[in-house]
């Protein structure tokens, strides 16, 4: 009967599939191999919620700085999934909402999950559906109450969900209640090696020539942004997101896009 | 006419047999000695109500970390006492309440339960149905204080009631004028003894020989989880809750469980 | 003419008499010579309210550790002072009432009360009233007001006003401004002697035989519940309401009354 | 001119005779020089008001402990000044009152005075109509702001106005930004000499004879309530109107009056 | 084209002469340099306004202690600029206004100023307007914005404004990001030598005879209020309003004028 | 098809030519390089959203100190793109505004801008669209969290947007968690080095002679306002803003314009 219940399922109400292509406009770069390893845990979870009655309810977290990557990474497994029902929950579409208006409109994705057998919401940005500014810090303690008990209130009989939300506050979640909210969670990584910077490089095509690619990491190494500064940590620094942004501004001065991407990434700003 | 009384109860408005029910969904495992422990004084205080007319209100708490088992023990025992009025207060009813909706729902089943000459209300996740986030604290004063005058406000004659609540933030109640509500407290620890994991493995069929799981068990063992920390806190500090879960991802990889469950009970993540 | 205005009362709008009746169920056990003298004093105020035409206002504030038997206290000075009009201010019909609510149906009482040449009024449970909470501290500000202003409004000419207020959170009385806001303050302490309890098992036959009230007192004695701390406060320490519970409960095992009645008076619980 | 405008004055919205004779209920007894002082300083600013055309606007602040008498003092000084209109602004008549209620009776009083050329407001217990509490401190800032621009509008032409307020938190008006509101400010302080109470007692005919009396004062001065504590501060310090009420009571018990006053004298309550 | 839209303006929405006279009821007497000093200053001012076309919009803000003529001040200049439309916004009006009404009501007024080519509009009272309690502090902060964007909203096309703001919480400026938002600061300070003081007893003929004069300036230089504390600060420090109400008092006793003024000025009320 | 959809834009809602001009209602003057390296640096920005398909939204921030030119700055670059939607986004047109009304003006400039295949939108004065005060600091988190989506919301397929806002309190804006919102920023410095002062005097002929304006550059130097302090910060510290109001103030008397410049420019007022 549960594979009855699959088929019965009508897409109408379901996925979300332009919705989700385009916060990977960008596609997945493979620039380093805990690309890989998140997508593959994704999977995993995928399968225990397809598989295991136990557990009706499974929820990660992906959390990371700003710009690396998170959403299109969730939107990948989601999608991956091809359960029947799969939604995008986002900040974008809930400007100037009241709180009540966002716990209400969150609540109704959860709800309407309840109707397929198999679900997966991913829940965009954390932070924003909260509200969230680090003075004080204030948030929408509705929203975060509503939060809490959707990611752990388990599905009706019968029906399964996986929860994938992401936030670029984790370290945050202790004060607000939420660090003991999911299953498990992935952390995905700024770019800090010149390695993966090469490799985006070339899947880009910022060069004409492997040459010119060549002498712009040189550039970059002698500027130390290969080096690890005295608190061991990488001196390069940068989500996959905004690094695509820098790239595409250095690409305005063809004559200088070595030096553009060493300002730029050195942190000096333009 | 006391007898008289109780057979009169409409069970209409009364028992919500299957929610309590679901909140046991994966039953009561008998993994330690505390188990046993608490079913038995739970049903000395359904005796207490049932049998002294001194005492026609008693309350009491059953607190301890996240997913320790607290709501399915609350519901295990309230079940037990076959009282014509049985309640299950939960958040996960009220999304998007406002303060005064909650404290009107809150306030009707209490009312509601005066109906009975025996009724047990378990008002689940406190900190919950208070909107509590550690930060500030934050909290509704308006369903604190309807629950403070609910937990110590006589029924009328010739009506008993026995409440159980449940919270994981049982440390934050004096702030919250909450020490002293409570008739009596109960600890409901966490798992932290190979011992009851063992229980727990064999219950559930994780592994297909004892062989395979003797080995697991050695392999956590090896990985210090038997030992004691330098504060005497034992390393394996888990809720009954989220082992199962973290049981069920482990299952996903017939080939890996051993090192699945090691480093997910490490708090290594996957 | 004041015995005329005396005779003209309408009992109607007066005396809650089976309202204070319940709050007294258990009884007033006289256990310690202080539940004398405060009921004794309590008569004093009573005589200077119908006598002297100086003082037509006098207010009085009963104040101790939770359970330690205020109410039923308060609503027994009350009741002996057969006052026309005699009424108990209780947070139990107020659940849910918003500030303004909460404080309309105060100034009622207050105002009906100078419809009666005598009256008595019973504010009980200060801190309730005000939905206080210890932390921050919060509270209704709107009650708080009233409060100060109606416990010293001087009623209208020819009419006199006992107020007997009860709290638990005396100690945060400065902060509020509430520190000269009564006439005289009683204290109502809990019960620390053997003697008192000795006396109150006796009143509630706890147990079939005086040797074995008197082998169970010996265990407590033995516990060391007898004797003082370090900080000269002595171990035992419970309110009367409290008391009563703790031995109902005991009560369900006969066989173990003593063992109970120790462990749960040494504060470990059950 | 002025005379004119004098005489055409309705007493209707005048004059509240009987509000301001209750407030002085137990009348004046001038125990202390300095009760005389305040009434004739008092008596100059009336004067003032009367004569000087340059300032048509004159505000003072009768500042002191709790019960000291600054509201009969008050009332006593604006029922002299025979001005066409007098006005008792009080919290008795507030309670329940949200801010823009205060903030609009408080503020028709002021522009009702307008139509008279001689006004004389008493501002009673401006803590009181704050909303004040302690603890933040707390108080309404609609009702702050309304009485700091109406303590100095000028009256329109031709119209003259004697402001006198009282209050018992002087200390915070620093805090509150009320330090500069007044133009002269009047100290009333608490009863601190045997003397005082001697004068007291005989004025209200607690003794029956003078030896009964010498006695009472002497067992008080044997108390030690007729010296000063090491901080230079008598021991003895009590309100006229918190006196009147000890003495009423300790009245009920013609055997034990002077235990009755040494003890609630020396703050050891009853 | 700009001679022709002056001409045009209707005096009708414009001068509010009364309103301004009023405020300088007392005049302005010339008791020092600085008085003359800010009023040329001013003139300065309308000039830039009058002649400059780019500088449309000119700020100034007259700030000082208590009652040092702030007002009268700025009521001075303004009227002295003859500009068709000169307005004074001030909180007396305002009373019981909310933040809303408050915004709306100083918006009109700037709105309309820019029917008229040429037009002064005094703030005053920044701190009244702005509802500022010092402990907190507390101030609406929506009329703190609104006078910030007013503050440097350029008039449209062919209009000019020069505004005059006054205050006493100079000091808070900072905290409210109000510093900034002057082009220009005056400073009015209280009054701090015997000399000045003679200057205003003489305006205001205190004194029947030049020898009484003397002798009180006399008496008064005795008293001290001629030297310089330890911090190098004049021990005389009263605003002029507060001077000529202190004047007034000491009238009233005409035998001991210079007794009056003394205590008065020294800080010890009377 | 991307250059079709260019031309069907309707400029009716498209670009506010005559507010923008309006902001720049004295010109750019070319005091310093760093004047025209922020000009050429907008132009690639521009170039950047005109070109390339990977980044269809950029944000930018110009910040500095008060009145240094950021508004004129964003909005001449602004101008110059020649996008079909062209929009200045202001404060000065919300006063009065609630919280609600301001997130739905600002939400709509940005919906009406995804109508345009190429917009670029002002969003000016950051802090006063806030509502920022900075005590508490207090401010508008309704508004912040619409900047803060709206700033990184991608715009539809085919559309393309150039954010250029400004701030004067860069410095908060970690506290608010906006350090990361913006691709890239630029700082716009005040006036600090005389070579730029005398090219300004030049540019508005406030000299009738050369002779003339090199006497009053002496005059500042002689000042000490061609020199550093010991913090190593130059001593002349001017936006300009407000040197331009500066110099008009000035031009009214001719004959100390060096003196008034001097006095202004040390901070000494006037
Ligand atoms: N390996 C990768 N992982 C994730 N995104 C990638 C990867 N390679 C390329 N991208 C592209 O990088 C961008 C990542 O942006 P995304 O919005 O997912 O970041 P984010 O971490 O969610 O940012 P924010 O913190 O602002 O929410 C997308 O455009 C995506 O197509
Ligand atoms: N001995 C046990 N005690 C409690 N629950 C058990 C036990 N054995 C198995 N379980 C199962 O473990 C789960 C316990 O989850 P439960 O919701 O009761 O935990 P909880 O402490 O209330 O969690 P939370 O802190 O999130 O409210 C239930 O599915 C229950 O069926
Ligand atoms: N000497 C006594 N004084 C007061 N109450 C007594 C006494 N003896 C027996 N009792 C019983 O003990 C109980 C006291 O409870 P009561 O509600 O008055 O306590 P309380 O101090 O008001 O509690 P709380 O702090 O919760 O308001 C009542 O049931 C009363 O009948
Ligand atoms: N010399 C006196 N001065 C003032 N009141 C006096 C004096 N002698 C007797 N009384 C009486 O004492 C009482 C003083 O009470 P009153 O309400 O004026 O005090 P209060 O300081 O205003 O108190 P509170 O601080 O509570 O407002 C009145 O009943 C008054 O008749
Ligand atoms: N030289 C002077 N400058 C200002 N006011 C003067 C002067 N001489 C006399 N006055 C009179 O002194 C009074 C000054 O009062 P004003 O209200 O202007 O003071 P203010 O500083 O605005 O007070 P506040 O701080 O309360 O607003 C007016 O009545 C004015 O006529
Ligand atoms: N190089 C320049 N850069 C910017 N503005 C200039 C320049 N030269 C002259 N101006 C003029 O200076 C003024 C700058 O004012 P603008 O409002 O842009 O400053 P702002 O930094 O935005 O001020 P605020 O901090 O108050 O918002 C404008 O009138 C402009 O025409
Ligand atoms: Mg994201
Ligand atoms: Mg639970
Ligand atoms: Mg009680
Ligand atoms: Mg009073
Ligand atoms: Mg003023
Ligand atoms: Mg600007």
């Amino acid at each position: 009967d549960f594979m009855n219940a699959l088929e019965e399922v009508h897409p109408a109400f379901g996925v979300s599939e332009e919705e989700l292509q385009q916060v990977v406009q960008n596609g997945i770069i493979h620039y380093d191999g805990i690309v890989d390893e998140i997508l593959r845990t994704g999977e995993l979870f995928i399968d225990q919620v397809r598989t295991s009655s136990r557990t009706p309810l499974v929820s990660i977290l992906l959390h990371g700085p700003k710009g690396s990557g998170k959403t299109a990474l969730a939107a990948t497994i989601a999608q991956a999934s091809q359960f029947p029902f799969i939604k995008l929950l986002t900040p974008d579409n809930m400007v100037g909402y009241s709180e009540g208006q966002k716990v209400a409109a969150i609540n109704k994705v959860f709800t309407d999950s309840y109707k397929s057998p198999l679900s997966v919401i991913v829940v965009d940005s954390i932070e924003r559906l909260l509200d969230f500014a680090p003075i004080g810090p204030r948030f929408s303690n509705a929203v975060l109450q509503a939060l809490l008990v959707l990611f752990s209130r388990r599905p009706p009989k019968g029906r399964r969900l996986l929860v994938i939300a992401t936030t670029s506050v984790r370290s945050v979640f202790p004060e607000l209640g939420l660090s003991d909210a999911f299953d498990s969670e992935l952390h995905v990584p700024p770019i800090s090696s010149l390695r993966a910077l090469d490799k985006v490089f070339r899947e880009v095509e910022l060069f004409q020539s492997s040459d010119d690619r060549r002498r712009a990491i040189a550039m970059l190494q002698q500027a130390g942004l290969g080096d690890e500064g005295e608190d061991g940590v990488s001196r390069l620094n940068i989500g996959i997101k905004k690094l695509l942004s820098v790239i595409e501004m250095a690409r305005q001065e063809p004559e200088a896009v070595g030096e553009r991407l060493t300002s730029a990434l050195m942190g000096l700003g333009m």
